[in-house]
């Protein structure tokens, strides 16, 4: 934390943090109560490697400051946005809470005011849940600037609800909860970001095609049309959420993949069955699914599995030893373009070559630029605090560095 | 019936007959027994009228005949096929039933051998439900041959499930039944072709594609491995028949239409819930699910309503009134070909135009060719014997005429 004294009567106190993407393997859709955010079922997530995919939040509070305000990606937003003011509140209310409690220690006044900044390393149309690592690292800052510790998940989950699962790295539960306060809607870790180091993530960005639906109206739809998301919420997702849970504590990977895959068809039936329906699938994501589904009958083993968010992108969880193969066969059958800049993006790839057995037991027709490019990453750690003072968003005057 | 004695010992008996195809606005996917083709939910269509759609057999029987044989659409194909045999036998043990009861006036030998000669005047790649046209077509040929009456939809079922609603004209219900046996899971009128005569069928024909997974194969997987159909099955359907049966006395259309589209989105939901998944819809049946909500939105009034069979063409339901402009909108939106024939085939189309707000309302790029071109129909009667002897499809020598 810098506290910047650039006049004397105004004292910055400023912090930055990142925080993680998270990609779900048992689907959140559907919300219970629409304040709190809480969900009609659990669910369950990978957390990616901040390395390739993250949010940078840097937030600052200063007596001086007139108001509370917020710049994303370079550009202010309203701060007067319900989930944000719940955010803010839920962490001035700890902060404030803890005080009373025993720690004079934090001398930032609550009267203060903040200012926020945040900018994300990937573009918000690859249809990545960028809200998710936006309100774990506004929250998980805020926490830090003002002191506050202990569970943060629920505050999180108060910007947005896939958000809570944020806050801790590796394999994350979203536990639903029982009561009517939210209280006990909150994310536990699984297991750490260590646990399973074979475990590789691939993004295939589809299409920056904004997407036609958003997911908070989307999800209100279906929970008031779909007869068979009720039943998926009740029925079906307790028994996946205890066999994935069980799978990644094995680290069975045909397990993890097949209810991966399941999970993520059965959330888009839902949206299917939402009146009128919703489609977040294209033709290229569906190429993508029968490539995968070839792949694995190929060889008689489930090395890859698909899952697809609300958007097009697919995101691919396999084993490092498949990866060289997979990517080249993503390359092989969506081509890209010769100078459209690197197909793979992230963690770098070994090249490799198809055999003619595997092309042919694919047997699709090659859709050339049906995929963008390919981000490559892995599981990785929860939200950090940014050491290194020039990494700040916010300058010594509490506005945005102009790089930002 | 034709008696042709082209040889005084070759006595030819010869009978033609057509049959409709229909389509169903509560769907009917997944067996409960695949011997007996008994389903897992009751199902309800609107069969449409054959001046536009239809299956043509002829039917012979003669001593000289070697053996049983038949004719697909000009060639020749196995008639031990299990689902043919199945169709046969039934029908000559009721005949043999029946004259066992009391009736010799029929003096076909249940002995001779029977030559079955089929065609249908639509593309079988229209992705129309053929086999449903065919197999009601073949059973009540071979039934008027064999001098059989009474209750044929079990025989047609036994072909394939849906022909035994194709055994009757107007809106039909196929009671799924108890019975082990199957014997009470049979087709019903539920309102004759003249109880609404308003309403009308276009065929939105979209591509020639063969579908990707059979019908039969693919429901076998969605009944093993979807916990949404057997939910849909066992809990959604059940209530939908009721609605849909009452919405149809009740000419009600909005009813009518909005489970009509509830329904097909939520069997394309099961289809996708399958492992692995299963896709009828491409991004142009998509873009026809867009356009009739929006142009339902647009009135403020559910006018249409689209369904999808297991394949990526829309059938359209809507009232006479409203067919012009939106054909026009079909047109707008799927430009034609300029020289591939007439867009509009069957019942003709008065010329409309496209209001600008309408198109603004709308506001999808417009898809050159999406559409190949549509099919104006209506509801319309069950089998109907030819009378005509020369538009039988065998000559007299029992072998299919050269034109066929």
């Amino acid at each position: 934390m810098l506290e910047n004294s650039s006049s004397s009567s105004q004292r910055l106190t400023v912090i930055t943090c990142t925080a993680p993407v998270n990609i779900a393997v048992i689907k959140y859709w559907g919300k219970r109560d629409e304040e709190l955010i809480l969900p009609i079922n659990s669910s369950l997530s990978v957390t990616l490697h901040q390395d390739q995919l993250k949010t940078t939040t840097t937030v600052a509070c200063s007596r001086s400051f007139q108001e509370d305000r917020i710049w994303l990606n370079g550009k202010e937003e309203d701060i007067n946005q319900p989930r944000l003011q719940s955010c803010l509140r839920e962490i001035r209310r700890l902060a404030r809470k803890r005080r009373s409690d025993d720690d004079p220690s934090n001398d930032i006044s609550l009267s203060h005011r903040v200012h926020i900044c945040s900018v994300n390393n990937f573009p918000t149309a690859a249809g990545l849940a960028s809200s998710a690592a936006g309100y774990a690292c506004l929250v998980y800052s805020l926490s830090r600037l003002f002191g506050v510790e202990g569970e943060l998940s629920g505050v999180a989950r108060q910007g947005s609800g896939s958000a809570c699962r944020s806050m801790y790295g590796g394999f994350v539960q979203w536990k639903m909860g029982e009561r009517e306060d939210g209280k006990d809607s909150l994310a536990e870790q699984v297991a750490a970001e260590s646990h399973w180091p074979e475990l590789r993530v691939l993004v295939l960005v589809v299409s920056a095609e904004r997407k036609p639906v958003g997911s908070t109206s989307g999800m209100q739809t279906s929970v008031k049309t779909s007869q068979l998301l009720k039943h998926r919420a009740d029925s079906v997702v307790p028994g996946r959420m205890e066999e994935m849970i069980s799978a990644i504590q094995k680290r069975d990977f045909a397990t993890f993949a097949e209810l991966t895959m399941k999970d993520s068809n059965q959330f888009h039936a839902t949206c299917l069955d939402t009146y009128p329906p919703i489609f977040y699938l294209n033709d290229i994501s569906r190429r993508v699914i029968s490539l995968v589904h070839r792949y694995n009958q190929h060889y008689q083993e489930t090395r890859v599995a698909y899952t697809f968010d609300a958007g097009p992108n697919a995101v691919i969880y396999t084993l490092q030893e498949h990866v060289p193969e997979f990517v080249q066969a993503v390359r092989h059958f969506f081509p890209p373009e010769t100078n459209g800049g690197e197909f793979v993006k992230g963690l770098s790839v070994d090249s490799a070559s198809l055999s003619e057995e595997l092309k042919r037991a694919i047997g699709m027709e090659p859709v050339p630029k049906g995929i963008s490019y390919v981000i490559s990453t892995q599981v990785g750690p929860g939200p950090c605090v940014v050491e290194e003072p020039n990494l700040h968003l916010l300058g010594p005057d509490g506005l945005p560095m102009k790089s930002t």
